[in-house]
């Protein structure tokens, strides 16, 4: 069998637009929302009701998959990826940006099997920005191939994260501290510079790497249906997906450096500090 | 004179779209980069082109008038604002996107009179957004109002900044920490949560507060060109702006604080701590 999940990719394609249509609507009406831990982590009736109509869309279709979604696991469900395929699914990645209507939020799909994500599909809806990446067959916005910058020097590139959620002055300090080393670097005594942006969702962020048009991505406390398809996406575009010290890349690990080259992703982990988050899975 | 600067509005507009479409091709092709006062601070041969191009067009119709752009100051003209019909312009706000290919880049175009700003023009070449504003007039985008999102409590606000420029370690940590203190306002004792997001560009921060998208916009260091526009989008859509310190807006103070609501733009005014940056027009 060739290319044995295009079936499953095809579907996935098809209800991550139908997905993104209705958070668009949504997004002209009124949102009623309901808080879920902060302020800022705000769970809205859409995303649930998105996350419902992807899984039995998708259900439907291969009823022996298994799913790991962010609003079922909210709701209590077990986030444990088994080798069964399973649909990862973020239903509105920037849930924040959603309810403020800020105009950068994805549907993320990714599909995994023996614990290997086979391919990954992120519709920024309101850009109407379709990113999709199969292993193997590389990634691609709109029907466009991605590729990433290429860069290597870390005093010249574009780094995306994010800032926010963290209810625990520490770990503000910690996350503003590690910014600032980034930004002010040293390189023979001469500070250099790089730049940093924050769009407010995780997905976007990855494939905004994928295009090129920023060089990294770090983000501590991250989820399993944040990049499951982003990584394969970014990877497939040609960049490198690791873990926040430059070990392996982890799905489960809320922890994720990408990077257009090794040499800027491994300069990230050496100049950033990490802090305790907790597994995805629950194996700490 | 019912509407006496529509007939340069009309121009301005015309102009603004016709130097995006330079930028938008510039883009497709290869960038060639000189440095500037950084590695992040670029400027580029697109950007002087723009400028030039913008300056000429607008002085074929209107001889009499002045000009500050931002790389004929660059080139050593004067950034004084006098009495005089002035067109303000900045033909690539968000330079270092333009360079990464990071897609927020807009020409920025505003217009005074008797120091007063009539009308900003800011043209996201990349999204095809045109924002306009006239005083007394509202604000569009597209041809649709504005109108900003009203929200007076700062732990549920969305917050626009920027991080980078900055090559003194000194301004770089006032600067995080400025981002930590707004982002972790304890209310009553408890750690309540804004969100902070930089995309880059201080004309589409500004008119993302116009949309109701972001709730405020602060920036030390800013430049005239780069708010000029925004300055009357934003109050036409209803917000405000201020200085730093909560004080009267001053154009050429390179200070600003943008907000949806005199309350939210006090609170940061209240929460964070300036550093010099002296004035555009020497008056320090």
């Amino acid at each position: 069998m060739a290319d044995p999940w295009q079936d499953c990719m095809e579907i996935g394609i098809a209800v991550a637009r139908q997905a993104g249509e209705v958070i668009c609507e949504a997004l002209k009406n009124q949102i009623s929302v309901m808080s879920k831990s902060s302020p800022v982590d705000l769970v809205t009736e859409t995303d649930q009701k998105v996350e419902s109509m992807i899984i039995s869309s998708i259900r439907e279709k291969f009823p022996t998959h298994s799913f790991i979604g962010e609003e079922s696991v909210a709701a209590g469900a077990a986030s444990i990826l088994t080798d069964n395929p399973t649909w990862i699914i973020d239903p509105i990645d920037g849930t924040t940006n959603f309810v403020h209507r800020f105009p950068f939020v994805a549907v993320s799909i990714g599909f995994a099997v023996n614990k290997q994500i086979e391919f990954g599909i992120i519709y920024s809806c309101v850009e109407d920005k379709m990113y999709t990446g199969k292993k193997g067959k590389g990634a691609f916005c709109n029907g466009e191939q991605l590729k990433v910058s290429g860069q290597e020097d870390i005093t010249k590139s574009l780094i995306l994260t994010e800032v926010g959620y963290k209810q625990n002055p520490d770990i503000a300090k910690t996350m503003f501290s590690n910014m600032e080393r980034l930004v002010c670097i040293p390189v023979h005594g001469i500070l250099l510079c790089s730049s940093i942006r924050a769009v407010g969702t995780a997905a976007v962020n990855m494939c905004l790497v994928a295009t090129g048009g920023a060089d990294a991505y770090y983000h501590i406390g991250i989820h399993c249906w944040d990049m499951a398809a982003g990584a394969v996406i970014v990877t497939e575009a040609g960049g490198v997906v690791m873990d926040i010290n430059g070990g392996p890349f982890d799905l489960m690990s809320r922890r994720l450096i990408t990077a257009s080259s090794k040499a800027i992703g491994e300069r990230i982990a050496k100049e950033i500090q990490a802090f305790p988050c907790g597994r995805d899975d629950g194996k700490d």
